[in-house]
């Protein structure tokens, strides 16, 4: 694949631009906004996820030789669009919610302002990222919601597309959870990385025993064993007839995980291993998990569920224009009508409101016009959410790179702290605050 | 992100490596099989989808500088491992299924031979790119029976993470789509791709009108027009007003699509657009194609379900070892009887047998040991699902880049004309034909 990612595009961004030019619309200012009309699956709030990592692809939005050789030679453009696109560079300003930032449907997530031929060929790329990223992100932090103080660990590569997962570990850390099995989100963004052992591991042994021990003289007493490869009674017993009572944990990786767990449990107990902790990781989602609260199991690892986002694998947002400048080059509100796809036009501010450190509203101003709107003041026991991400086609940097993805976490777990207590219920409900549109005039 | 696709892997692979080099069984020649328990969601079959792109990835599964540091200053794996790891390179081999070839449950869909130490960390990633491209390809597959002679397009990149959207339209390509709107798989893999308008296209002009003609006058009379921005039926009207009546076509994106698809069509004949083609895009899936099949439609635009597997986002393929040197040298088959997760040991060799050309079992032959069968010769309705993907270490390059896609496509559109009609059904049943372990001793 190409270093560039100026091709993760829709073909019709390139022919929209291309037309645009030859009309003389590709220099009117825009303004396109990224937002979700509907939390997917009942959730009762969204997490934004994949901010920092859309900056650094933007990074890397240039078309180089090879991209401008395709679309010539494949004829999807015409020789002057492609001359635009040799020099393209983003040059435009985009503001939007931190990664980590709680949203509820009409949130204006992310807006991107600048030339049309500027802004409309960024759809795709900003689609992708923050749909995959935020609907693994509320999965997950639905997940740590349920988990409560038990450590959690994302285990997923393996249920997803190789760079996914990646994506994956890495949001699944911001919404909560403490580590991942991914090396490569270990080595890219310093996230705490985890495992234990395989069945291949026991079976490439001549005995369950052998295996034990050899993975105890090489990753110590400490290490945590996998108990079910065979029986799990004799696995137990033989685990800790190797390791000794000081053994750290043992998995278990199938059955009924209640009664599994309350009998493992016992045994270990019997045999003197009270400290030995277990962990599970078999077919665990967030019902699962909050199923086992009342169970004697001390760590969850997830698997399917959170990379796929728990059955609503794609958040559903959408990025639309929503003003723009006229021939008079005054600015113009836009929105579609199209049935059940209406949008709401217009430049938006975005706060949440607070009563006594509880969201009670999600307040979205809608200005007229174009003008930069800044009514904090008025909204004393509100938090203003929107902050500036790109200006000048610049990355602001501390959204990037690791120290992005932990400023990110931190920030998760104290907004979602304002939560009502009903929006921690898992069952399928309404937004957990209401979604309030004011004209900026009204304020 | 680093070249090097080496850390694609969950770190257990890498420490029980680790282990194996201390206690000496990281030379133990094994093998490996990847295969899926059950079809998912009920599917009466499943379609290999990844293979080639799997093949490629290997060649780049190489620890470099960046790699080693972090496994090193990490102390994710010993000093001594680090060496072993800078050396590596897999010099095991592959056979499988070719990639677009049906499978089913049991089906030895991949197997990896080679040392333990060879073939174990291999697992992370033959399984995120199996499981990823294979849902993709299995709901793909079923969307374009359901389509039938309609030209299918797929469009959802924006809805799945970048990298997947890239894999996404490469295997919906292979299993029967016509088309793809991402400029990447385009120009990686040599997918036609395609592209109508956006309604940002409608919405950045001062009228619809304007908006057409400038599209018109860009991409010509053949270009296909997005009339549902406002009111379709004045869009259809502006439409054929400003293009005339060789209009190529007009674009549906939202309403009850079988109503207004009806209504379109009757007013395009109305115009005189008799040969104006109708495309719809709307949340379509196979089931909603299907529904589309006695109604006015000619093409099919498919985002968000085909790029999420329909539901089932992945295949549930799984890695297990299912035989290995013992001790003496000799070869034992190994099986691990975890509740519900049950493998069925030993190397396998498998067929379709045929009955006037339709496929009737899955045919699963089962060494004792390591042996390579050769049995082909008792099955004259039978064809062998195996081929040579890796050689000593070797990717056989028929299976890689533009031409093996190529291939791949070729293969899927044949192999599927095997198929029962039972088959063809898209409600949720048992996979169309069973799977028959047979002991090779019994040939």
């Amino acid at each position: 694949m190409s270093a560039s990612t100026a091709l993760m595009t829709d073909r019709y961004e390139l022919t929209m631009l291309d037309a645009a030019l030859r009309d003389g619309t590709a220099g009117r200012r825009c303004v396109f906004e990224l937002f979700a009309r509907r939390l997917s699956g009942g959730r009762r709030f969204g997490v934004v996820g994949g901010t920092g990592r859309l900056l650094s692809l933007l990074r890397d939005f240039r078309f180089g030789d090879d991209e401008l050789r395709f679309l010539r030679d494949g004829g999807v453009v015409s020789p002057e669009a492609v001359t635009y696109l040799e020099n393209y560079r983003f040059t435009g300003s985009m503001t939007g919610y931190r990664e980590g930032e709680l949203y509820f449907p009409g949130s204006p997530i992310l807006t991107v302002e600048g030339s049309f031929a500027d802004a409309v060929i960024l759809e795709t790329l900003a689609l992708s990222v923050l749909n995959h990223d935020s609907a693994v992100a509320t999965a997950a932090s639905r997940m740590s919601i349920a988990a409560g103080d038990r450590p959690l660990a994302e285990m997923g590569s393996r249920r997803t597309n190789e760079a996914s997962a990646i994506a994956s570990a890495r949001i699944a850390y911001i919404a909560g959870f403490h580590a991942t099995s991914n090396l490569e989100a270990g080595r890219a963004w310093g996230i705490p990385t985890m495992g234990t052992a395989a069945h291949a591991w026991t079976l490439l042994h001549d005995s369950e025993e052998d295996a034990f021990r050899a993975q105890i003289e090489s990753l110590g007493t400490g290490t945590t064993l996998l108990v079910d490869t065979y029986d799990i009674r004799k696995g137990v017993e033989t685990a800790i007839r190797v390791a000794g009572t000081e053994l750290g944990g043992v998995r278990l990786d199938s059955g009924d995980l209640p009664t599994v767990a309350a009998s493992v449990r016992a045994q270990l107990d019997e045999l003197g291993a009270t400290g030995t902790k277990i962990t599970v990781t078999s077919d665990l989602d967030e019902y699962a998990i909050a199923a086992l609260a009342a169970s004697p199991v001390d760590a969850y690892g997830v698997g399917t569920s959170v990379v796929t986002g728990s059955g609503h694998p794609a958040a559903g947002m959408v990025y639309k224009l929503v003003a723009r400048q006229g021939s008079d080059g005054g600015w113009v509100s836009v929105s579609k009508t199209a049935e059940g796809k209406g949008s709401q036009g217009g430049r938006k501010n975005a706060f949440r409101v607070l009563e006594n450190g509880t969201a009670v509203q999600e307040l979205v101003e809608v200005a007229d016009g174009f003008e930069q709107l800044s009514p904090a003041s008025e909204y004393p026991d509100a938090r203003a959410l929107q902050v500036p991400l790109v200006i000048d086609g610049e990355p602001v940097a501390e959204h990037e790179g690791a120290a992005g993805v932990a400023a990110a976490r931190e920030h998760h777990l104290r907004v979602r702290e304002e939560l009502p207590i009903r929006a921690l219920a898992l069952s399928r409900s309404d937004p957990a605050i209401p979604t309030i549109y004011k004209d900026a005039g009204e304020a």
